[in-house]
């Protein structure tokens, strides 16, 4: 059913490649060497290389990258980033030896997610050259991914270029490579409630205005709000708090201010500023004077089973023998920006030990990945 | 009405005395030379003088005095405390100056409580020398209040004193010295939550357990509890919640640990321990792993009006031609301890100053205090 695979000792090896995206040390924002490197693995297969920096403080500048190569029939782009969150204490060896002990290759980013751009390089070598291709890789998805993918994304508008699918390699496997794709994500929107009050002593409750009495009668009201049930592909829309902040030492003192913080994860059928709408009257119904900001990280989207979602799970069963799970479940990534021009759907590698100490992936689940992502471009090619 | 005042240059006079007890400073717990001065002015008016030590760190040792005075008929005591808080900074001069500036004398103490001390002392050597009087007086009210006046209780049963009224000399005068006697106070606890919970990623609530949730919802119920209505003598009890802690910096996780802090001022139909098994019991119903600590500070004390508080209404009517208020508002003092042996009331001067920079007592309060507590002696004398 899957098309021959080209294989020669000369083309990208997706282990070496990744050790070397490894090497190039790229805590977010990542900085050009990371790029340069990637960059000089893309040119000998065809590429060309658009690099833009983006930006300015607090939140730029970033390095990004468009690389294309022309085709013809459906434009695939796989999308991707090459920052990488801090490594943290406690690591066996160091976070950017890229070395393989034993079947694992260890280093910050092997999973998240230098792994995956290596894998897709590779396959792209691997794959027939007949359909459109790009990659759409940024340096800051870990951080304000303010100037990344959306700067990508305007880039890509600026210059005609319309890809029919996106795939980006997250990690979206939970404990097998090849169980969990992801054709969505909920929403997130962080809230902040500031309840100002009137300051006074304990014992004259009626010449003070506590803040904390009308923040817990706004709170328990938003705690038994139920938003929605979920669909067939999104499980409920969820609030959770997760601060509070009152910060009196005086125990016989009513304080001058409380604040708290909410978390929401939402799901299809809700749109952020709605929610933060919502949120805000039930507020203003309890603490008239009290300030209500908000932060929406991402809507939710999904990609509908179609098409994409289908070759891709084809691919996945022809390598690995598991149909896999078509999620919605866990964080928000740039995904959520990229599903707005067309299909998009994230698959990649094993995600135990992303953001974590030793973070490694599987040798074998790298060359497995290679395969799959170059089953994909074939497929895709042929539809 | 009032019997004639002895009146002679060499009497006390309760300016000096006033003075020379806030130039001994005394900031909580008091140490010994202040009692030194206040005993130096009582000897002389036939005083047996009782100095005693009490207690061990951290709430002691503890400076006490008990001052008594045999005669016939009713057993009148005076109470307070020498002790008094820290001054603070921005005074106009020395906190401990005593100094006298226009129609006020300055210094801390001055209204909390040495100018009535002094007044009392003044008030002894004019006042006919007839029935059985009592000075207790403490040198930690201000601090825990461990081992002063219920030291001083202990001591007066050790010794067979029962007095059968006392007059706790507090600053109880809101705006003009005899316009409120207090018969009574309300009791006060603080109460601790702490709800553990269980932390995780927000979008992974199921593998969590918000213990803000479980807060929320008991303080909720607690909130909406109406402990009472209040009733003659008292407003209704109150709770008020003081602080909320979580401390969480981290948007997306839900956080191990929330807290809050409840005060609790409560009227003469509630007791402190069973407030606190009532919130307990809420608690544990939302959060059965939370632990709940309470500090009873004080249970509610009721004087009902009576021949105490008749003859005191009746000596600051004649002096001042006010009728004071019987109220029971206000922070706790120790006449919650001395209740418990015999009719109680307090009435001193005007509170506006008490613990604040500056404070400072009209020389002309002084005075006028000092005569009415003359004329209470001189009416406890005639019962």
């Amino acid at each position: 059913m899957s098309p021959p695979m080209i294989s020669s000792p000369m083309l990208p090896d997706p282990i070496a490649l990744a050790q070397a995206l490894i090497r190039a040390d790229s805590v977010t924002p990542a900085p050009a060497m990371v790029f340069t490197v990637l960059a000089a693995a893309l040119e000998p297969l065809g590429f060309a290389i658009d690099r833009f920096v983006t930006g300015e403080a607090p939140d730029g500048p970033v390095e990004n990258m468009l690389a294309t190569r022309a085709g013809t029939g459906r434009h695939l782009a796989f999308a991707g980033h090459l920052d990488v969150v801090p490594p943290g204490e406690g690591w066996t060896g160091s976070p950017w030896s890229g070395e393989v002990r034993g079947d694992m290759l260890f280093g910050r980013g092997a999973v998240d997610m230098k792994g995956a751009i290596a894998a897709f390089v590779a396959a792209i070598a691997r794959a027939p050259r007949t359909a459109p291709l790009s990659l759409t890789i940024t340096g800051d998805e870990e951080g304000p991914a303010i100037f990344g993918t959306r700067a990508l994304i305007d880039r890509m508008a600026d210059r005609g270029l319309a890809p029919d699918y996106i795939i980006v390699g997250e990690p979206t496997s939970a404990t097998r490579l090849g169980d969990t794709i992801k054709i969505g994500r909920r929403g997130s929107v962080n809230i902040w409630i500031d309840v100002p009050g009137r300051q006074g002593h304990v014992a004259y409750p009626h010449l003070a205005d506590n803040p904390i009495t009308r923040l817990i009668a706004a709170l328990a009201e938003i705690e038994a709000i139920v938003l929605d049930t979920g669909n067939q592909w999104f499980q409920p829309s969820n609030i959770e708090v997760t601060d509070l902040t009152v910060g009196n030492p005086a125990h016989n003192v009513i304080p001058a201010r409380a604040a708290a913080r909410l978390s929401i994860r939402f799901n299809d059928e809700q749109r952020g500023e709605a929610l933060v709408e919502y949120i805000a009257a039930i507020v203003a119904r309890h603490a008239p004077a009290a300030t209500v900001t908000a932060s929406i990280s991402g809507e939710a989207f999904l990609t509908e089973p179609g098409p994409l979602s289908t070759l891709m799970s084809d691919a996945i069963a022809a390598h690995t023998g598991m149909v896999p799970d078509l999620s919605t479940t866990g964080g928000t990534s740039d995904a959520r920006f990229l599903s707005r021009l067309c299909p998009t759907i994230e698959f990649g590698l094993v995600n135990a030990t992303m953001h974590q100490v030793d973070e490694a992936v599987a040798v074998a689940d790298l060359e497995s990945l290679t395969v799959i992502y170059a089953d994909v471009i074939a497929r895709v090619a042929r539809l």
